[in-house]
């Protein structure tokens, strides 16, 4: 799929209710995943739903994860079965004066594929910097490198976007025409955003290490989802 | 279920991995699920996972949400589906001295149970209502009733909670011993919060209509899971 696509609109992937909100670019859907740390994958075992929350990264139409080779989700998903991998931003509380109208704002992707291990051997090295480098630009390079025993501990999963949609709520206060009259209602939107604190340095620290300029960023009050995107685009380049 | 009660060691639900942040006493999952605004459901339809995040909460040993009448997921768990409901509070970034042991911080439950529509018609408006309320104490006295329209167009969903786990990290840096002395890179447990923005009051407020007391912890500032959790136990007491 070339880059400035959408994504096909099918029965899995298209926004029924409040089809308005839909997204099917992926430069949107892709700024969404790529501004989060965190997923949540949706599989089946046995016929019935797990939901298992993790952090990801995205390469091209691709999204990786990874888990201990012990992991229930690991052996569930490592020989090829299908996820929906969701991220969700949570952006505002929106009060309006009848319950009916109360909603939050977002901005949430849903995406669908195939899970499986990723067992090339040359591949491996090379996405786990990346998951490193994704959250923390070039880090890969001034840490230990993983030993054989860290690799074969950690399996590393993957799955190409079969299908995806965005769906995203930025709007204000939004009532029923007479309503905004008529109730006497204290109504307001009230942003939320996920803000990093000080960070707290290991207290085994060497006296001589110094915080590398890469984590400048990473300072106190920055959004999270901001430094993302920021990292990411730091480490793959925009678009 | 009584109070101060587990969630029995099955199958489902039990933490193989790092089974050390398991937790399966009540009191420690209800306190994870009652901070959070934000859920996510995972459910299945003709074989393939979805997983949609939404506003939900939580009273005693169930747990409830709410859609539009029409959409896909209402649809498809209206009549008894099996889902699993997960929360995640995501509490920091943790840059170890090895890729291996970068990690985050978090606390985090999966709940399983059958979702079902309330049909009830007595226990629907009293429900929506604690809906309201869970998040802004109160205010389901201030805001225009529904309508019957607006109870027709809204479906309540609810399951009983089958079994659940939790699963927390909350702990520093932890590297393998002989890396603090010989790995020179920088590192740090990095504090991540979800935290309230000034309200921004709907520009169509009546001039006369003030901010109720209730809402006075939702201040700049303010960390969303701590101001749930307060919501939560205003309306619906502690424990």
């Amino acid at each position: 799929m070339p880059e400035g696509a959408s994504f096909p609109l099918t029965k899995v992937n298209k926004v029924k209710r409040r089809h308005d909100r839909g997204r099917y670019d992926k430069a949107t859907v892709y700024n969404i995943l790529d501004a989060a740390v965190i997923c949540h994958i949706a599989y089946v075992i046995d016929g019935r739903p797990y939901n298992t929350p993790t952090a990801f990264w995205r390469e091209g139409d691709h999204l990786y994860w990874h888990g201990s080779s012990a992991s229930q989700m690991i052996k569930a998903q490592r020989e090829g079965l299908p996820v929906c991998l969701t991220v969700a931003h949570l952006d505002a509380l929106v009060m309006a004066r009848s319950g009916f109208h109360h909603s939050v704002n977002y901005r949430a992707v849903m995406a669908w594929g195939t899970a499986h291990a990723i067992t090339a051997n040359a591949e491996k090295p090379r996405l786990m910097d990346n998951f490193i480098d994704r959250i923390y630009p070039g880090r890969s390079k001034l840490i230990r490198q993983p030993t054989a025993q860290e690799l074969k501990a950690t399996t590393l999963m993957g799955m190409e976007i079969e299908t995806a949609s965005g769906k995203i709520r930025n709007t204000h206060v939004s009532d029923d025409e007479e309503d905004y009259a008529n109730v006497p209602a204290w109504s307001a939107m009230i942003p939320v955003t996920q803000v990093l604190g000080t960070p707290a340095p290991c207290p085994r620290s060497l006296p001589e290490v110094a915080m590398p300029a890469e984590m400048a960023p990473f300072k106190e009050g920055a959004r999270l989802d901001e430094v993302m995107s920021q990292a990411y685009a730091a480490t793959f380049g925009r678009g």
